[in-house]
């Protein structure tokens, strides 16, 4: 089966809003073995929608439009898939008392503009939201499907999940697929490119390869479309398995594995503790650590250390070292990383001082100077990078440095 | 001038990422006039990138296109830009040299992959890209402008800021935009919009307005296109000022104007510092304060108090109140508050805890109950959230609603 996902709205157009949406979905399809075969964003305009509702028809099975369902004026999708379907609004009682019910249950007035949101069109199924005030829509037209959601991303998300999803699978329409992505790390991609020839050369044709390179890392993504979907799983499984003796010693992880998931595990299984002291990285790293679900097993906890006070007082880094080498140093990361884990007492600990931008550079000590420092059983080691002028990158690039030294320390250590 | 953006790669179509590339050329590009009509994401497909490049050129005056030109097979967009050109490769000299003194710098060796990305098409005109081994190029075919980009963000967003835009701005062919958006928190969607039925009445016909719903706040956009700058601004402006009688209470900021720096600055007009104690927020609170440049000022920092035991240690939390009302309770919030509050010598903290999830919800406190306490000179206040069941949004929400009750405190109390 083959879709398509038309996102409707201004917002995408002027770069206000990134579309998160799409990827959702597509996603999601996916994994259900629906080809997606584009993604349009499109203007909240009458003649723009109708020229992307037939230019989809005509190209595939499945069209899912995302947005223009609220209850403002600007929110045109209602009235124009009437046009488009050649039918009318019709007042829909479930979905009514469904509104009043959740502006009851929120002590909210319900207005005119909410009542409207009852009608829909004729010629089509109304798929219940839970969540919100504006429902789902299913219309068919020749072969084609066309659903109609709203916008608010847990709104749509839930449609998906709990309406579209079961009422495609149970049309039979869905074929087999299989992606499958190894995480490597410290090879850049054309040198792993070179040292895979041999292994791209000897794929099964229906099996693709794809190098998704990041700033941190690049990714290899291996597809497969077929009619028996274990099949294909155990055809890219072989594959998987002989990219080890050729790439293993980058391969830190694979599919949607995490940096800090990653080294979580290694704590984990090792019955090891975690600690971090940051500066530059202000609170990103331990926000990283604690986005993976059961940290607190193997994470205490951080301190953000924004001022030299607070790194004193509290990580008791020396007055010495903070006056001779200055906050931004390998011998204040090191005391940072120290402090920490013993004031948490914990088995290791990382830390982060830089200079995170836009200001704050000198010539010695430019924006993106970073250290970063682990301290552990076999003793605190630090390291400096400098990365570029930009703050959020720096923040990102410095906590995943720090990931990855600390990762790489623990594997040495242990 | 109108134009289409075009992403190549079957990682977005697949959801693997996010297409935050196309959000930022077409908010850069409205930045200058230029506006988006469509945004396409297709597949690495020879047939798919010819029939969207020929439905772009019949749309608009110039079309962008990013991915697709990397080193490896997967990437075709070149050779797919020499079959619609009718044109063919050539060596490229300055490239090579570029690209040859990039692998020098880094100290890598030159592969054979890298030495192809120096063939470029005869009928273009190169694009200098100073961060990266793939060069930009720029084609013209009738009227419309064709622009082929690395899909790698930083390369792409240098190319455009220091190639294209430049280039475009020179050959007169923009037009004036204006976009201003109002942040609102407090008051619903249709509420907003009941609010400001006689002041949309009132707009002028070049003036559009369009309602951003988000989980946490409503922004209202404006928008304006014409031909002279300076009179959008103008009348754009008159219709801002008219808002502040009608919803002045709800606006918080305004155009990208993010919670965090909104605080910061109400802190240092005021001479006032914060800290931050988090436990279910695990260093994201802190993360968005000092994503703020400049906030070393007024913002000392923070400690993540993920164990028990740091809460008692560092933040001196009784073990009374852990015992008689839980880690997740408002008592042990303002505990937290007060004493981080103390430690750093702040006029203001605030603290966070709670069950972010999966797991550790009970029937009493489930999954997405969340202590937010505020202390500062008028006292300590702690309030009470129980959001869903969702980790990383319940992390996201917890952060912003500290932030919000905070803005409201420091704003009554000073």
């Amino acid at each position: 089966m083959k879709a398509e996902i038309i996102t409707i709205g201004d917002e995408i157009l002027i770069g206000q809003i990134i579309d998160t949406n799409s990827a959702w979905i597509a996603e999601q399809f996916n994994l259900n073995g629906i080809e997606i075969y584009q993604i349009t964003s499109v203007h909240d305009d009458r003649i723009h929608i109708l020229e992307s509702l037939s230019a989809a028809h005509d190209r595939v099975d499945l069209v899912v439009l995302t947005g223009g369902l609220g209850p403002t004026r600007d929110d045109i999708t209602k009235h124009t898939l009437c046009e488009y379907f050649n039918t009318a609004l019709q007042f829909h009682e479930p979905t009514f008392l469904h509104i009043e019910n959740l502006f009851r249950n929120r002590n909210l007035p319900m207005g005119r503009l909410n009542r409207d949101q009852a009608m829909v069109p004729v010629e089509c199924t109304v798929l219940f939201n839970r969540n919100g005030t504006a429902p789902g829509m299913w219309f068919e037209k020749g072969n084609t499907i066309f659903i109609s959601l709203p916008g608010v991303p847990f709104e749509m998300k839930d449609l998906i999940s709990n309406e579209v999803l079961p009422r495609l699978k149970s049309s039979g329409r869905t074929r087999a697929i299989c992606h499958r992505t190894v995480l490597t790390q410290g090879i850049g991609e054309s040198a792993l490119a070179e040292k895979l020839d041999n292994w791209e050369n000897n794929l099964p044709p229906e099996v693709k390869v794809a190098y998704l390179p990041g700033p941190m890392a690049v990714r290899l993504r291996l597809s497969a479309y077929g009619d028996s979907e274990a099949q294909l799983i155990d055809q890219i499984q072989k594959k998987m398995d002989e990219l080890k003796p050729i790439i293993g010693e980058y391969i830190y992880g694979y599919d949607d594995d995490q940096l800090a998931g990653v080294v979580g595990n290694l704590l984990k299984e090792r019955g090891l503790t975690l600690s971090v002291a940051e500066s530059c990285t202000g609170g990103y790293l331990s926000h990283l650590i604690t986005s993976v679900p059961g940290c607190s097993q193997w994470y205490l906890g951080s301190v953000t250390a924004y001022s030299n006070k607070v790194k004193m007082k509290v990580l008791g880094v020396s007055e010495e070292a903070l006056n001779k080498f200055g906050a931004v140093s390998g011998e204040v990361a090191c005391e940072m990383a120290e402090g920490i884990k013993s004031a948490l007492e914990t088995d290791y600990a990382v830390a982060t001082t830089g200079i995170a931008g836009p200001d704050g550079g000198s010539a010695d000590k430019p924006v993106g100077t970073v250290w970063i420092a682990v301290s552990g059983p076999g003793g605190v080691r630090a390291y400096k990078f400098v990365f570029d002028k930009n703050r959020g990158r720096n923040i990102i690039r410095s906590a995943q440095s720090a990931l990855q030294h600390l990762r790489r320390i623990i594997i040495e250590e242990n």
